[in-house]
Order: structure tokens, then C-alpha cells, then sequence
């Protein structure tokens, strides 16, 4: 692992100035990490489901975080492609959690994949598989 | 076409009570729509860039809308797959618009394409295909 | 497991009667299977690389395979979204494995990923996930 | 369009020696190609579908046509991300055809989509969009 959890959560409160609105860094390890994200009124849906944009967005930041455990703090990786199956509907107002885990890191993209979880229920509410594109000269395996 | 604009306006307002978050509709047609979403802080990345969660939160809303153009108003059809590729960077502090066009409509299931577009520039900065499934009983084709 | 090895085998034969091309099954339990293909000349690019089209069709059956052991031998099940990263150059005139798992399986539709591996390397060389659709009245679960 | 169409149909057939397999050059342009398939037994499900990986191997080829459209005679540009959504059944024993345009060509990768269409129907049975990826020192834009 190239950086340390405390490193890690200074850097994306500079990289999402937005305050905790992109989830909470659970844990991290050398190619995985976990989020959680406290739904609000801004991400329901009506009856006080989850709504997909909020599950995609933690699964994003997540997988942004597996990939910088193993490449260090590049802020210049960004998304190129993002595949996500909802499979079950979420516990009403309860938080989010995503666990990311990459698949491979090569010299200009990573894939990962992304399983999110709801609070109360075993089985996972998605599925989400992505590619990070890594600036050539940031890599620093 | 089985609404108007200004229904399904109002459908969308209710449906998504956050206010005006999820973005405005700016066109309908027969098995398409367009919507367009200003950006705000909550929207960006370092730089002015528009994050990919607010792409990926305006396409899925927009095929909604292309949806519903078909099937009337229900409130019950879901994303079941999304996936997205990000193709170009948007302009900085730019509004972004989304263009969704159905391929098929089957009986529990719809599937469409999206582009999106940042103001200020020809080319799309995002492409997204989805599938949406349909609650079999409110299916009025 | 609502089948056993030899039954989905047999009912694999009736289904791709072109023989073996399209793998042999491996092995199979409740909600996975694994299934192998013995590469040969209409599978490979040059430099004796396996081709896309050869692993996606291997990471087609074998989640077939697995959604057969929990829903029964059920013919008309189709396909209806496959998303697959190749990650890696599988070893050339290798045979190539897969294995599938269930992550959903809902009344119309099942969810599940692959991963399919190259013999003699360590880390997968494609990843994918698929949806399947059920036709209702075969479901039997 | 920085190739002709004899010259890609050339570079197909040393590319896939296993003869018409993967396809038929139909048109050529610049950013898009077409392609057709006919369908022989290897292709076919039972009831005489064509199969879902003959359809994917097709756009899968016609999509490299088109990116050579653009890039020229690359031999080492491969797919890294396929999704397809397959639509509606195609006619049975009928050939199939595709038409891949691209979305966008970037330095180190492409994206574009493709439509697959079953001779004898209007609607497409297929959309697919992939990714490829382009090694750097053979780019000639």
C-alpha cells in the first residue's frame, strides 16, 4: 500500500470540497477500500429509497480509492467507463456502504469492481465494474 | 405520445422532491427527451470540472423522461443497468444536457442511449446505455 | 442445486448441437459453474492469441451453466446485457477457464459475473457480468 | 479516411486467417464501417437464433473497422470494455449485419457504437458500445 488511510482522507476532502457529501472512507488496503455514504434528502427517491445516482457516486469515489491505495495520490485519474447492475432495493433512509477491489492496474487504466451493500440487508444492492484512466507520467506503481 | 411536457413536468417535480437537483426538461418527444442541469458546487471536481456523478445523475433522470414519453406515468419503473463511458472533459462551470433516445420498449423491460453535451462544446462528453424495468401491471404501451 | 452435473450436461449438448465448441463444463454448484474451452484455430488472432469473441462466449455459457443450477433446465432463458474488461493477453494456445457466479436472481431476471482465466497465469485475463432474462412461467426456484 | 476499403479488407483477411468467419467488409467510411454476417450452423441456438456471441464477435470486428477507418492499418489495437443489450430476437438463419461509428478517438483509446441488424427486420436486435485501445506509437490520427 503507497499511502496511508490518514493520507488518504486529507486528500479527498481537497479533491470533493463539498464537504462529506461523497461518503466516509471506512477502510483501505493495498488494492481495495471501503466507503460509506449517510443518505439524505438529496439522495432519495420517493418512500425514502436510495436513489441510483447516489449508489453509482459512492461506488465511484470507492473504486477511487482502491486505485489510489496502489498508484498514490494522483488527482488526475478519472473515470473513463462505468457498468452498474441494481439487483435489490435499499433499506429506506439507512446509509450506503461500497467495497471496492481492483482487477488489475496497468501502466494508463485500472478496472475494479464495486459491490454496495445497504445497511440491514445481507445480500448486495449493486454491482458496479469500472475503468480509471491513470496519467502516464503520474504512475508510480 | 402518451403525456405532455407539462405533465410529465409535473411528475418529475413530485418525483423528485430535492426541487430542481435532478435537472429541467427542455424537450419531449415520442420515445425521447432532453433535459439540461445547471451546475452548482455539489456538481463539481477540482478545476470547474463537472463530476462524473452529475453526468451519470442527468442521463439516468433524462431516459426516464424518454421513457415515460412511451409508457405513460409510472412511478415505478427502475434502472436496472447503466453503463457509461466518459469521453471528453466538460467546460468548466458549464451546463451539461442530456439527449435520450428508447431502442426498444418490451413489455418489462426498455432500453435507450444517452449523450451528453457541456454547453460551449460540439463534441459529447458522455455516452450512456441503459435498461429500465417496467412494472409489468402499469404498462400501457 | 436444483440440477445435477450430468443432466446440465447432456441438456448443454441439446443446446449448442454444434459439439464441443462451445466449452466443456468443468465443474457446478448451487449458483456457480465453471466451464473450460480448448482453444483451436478459429479461436485465435495472430501470434496465437485467444480472441475477445472466444472469452465472451465462454463467459456467456458458463453463466448459463450457473443460472441453470438454480432456476432448472430452463431453454428460453436469454441473455440480455453482457459487459466484459479484457485485462489481460491470454498465453497463446492456452486453454481458457471460467468461472461464473450468481449475484441476483429475481422472477424475470438474473444478475451475475465472470471471471475467465488463461492456464498457466495467475490473474484473470476478462472480467464480466451479465443479465439474464427468464421467461415468468419457467421459473421454478 | 486514412484507408481504402480494399486495403482494409486485405488487413482483415491476414488478421483472421480462419477465412469469412468473422464477417463480410460492406461499406467504409470515415469514423464508421459496415459489416455483414452469413449465418452457418456454428452460429445458430436452437429453433435457428443466431447465437448472442456470433453477434457480439460481429460488432466486435466491425467496430475495429471502423477505428481503422480513422487510425490506419493497426494490428495491435484491442477491445479493453464491450457492453451489448440485446434488443429483440433476430430471424432465424437470416444473416445479420452491423454498423459500427465511433464516438470518439483519443490518443491511447477509442470509443464508439454499433447497431446489429437480422436481414428482414427493421429494428436493430442488438447496440453495443466498446472501448479500444490504441498502443501509443502506432497512433497516426
Amino acid at each position: 500500500m503507497n499511502i496511508t488511510f490518514e493520507e488518504l482522507n486529507r486528500f479527498l476532502e481537497e479533491q470533493f470540497p463539498q464537504g462529506a457529501a461523497y461518503g466516509a472512507l471506512e477502510a483501505l488496503g493495498d488494492g481495495w477500500a471501503e466507503m460509506s455514504l449517510a443518505v439524505d434528502e438529496g439522495h432519495l427517491r420517493p418512500g425514502g429509497t436510495v436513489s441510483g445516482p447516489a449508489m453509482m457516486a459512492l461506488a465511484d469515489v470507492t473504486m477511487y480509492a482502491a486505485l489510489l491505495s496502489r498508484i498514490g495520490l494522483v488527482p488526475l485519474a478519472v473515470t473513463t467507463n462505468l457498468n452498474i447492475n441494481f439487483l435489490r432495493k435499499p433499506v429506506a433512509h439507512a446509509p450506503i456502504r461500497a467495497r471496492a477491489s481492483l482487477l488489475k492496474v496497468g501502466r494508463t487504466m485500472a478496472v475494479g469492481d464495486v459491490l454496495v451493500y445497504s445497511d440491514g440487508m445481507d445480500e448486495p444492492v449493486a454491482h458496479s465494474t469500472m475503468t480509471y484512466s491513470i496519467p502516464p507520467d503520474k504512475y508510480r506503481n
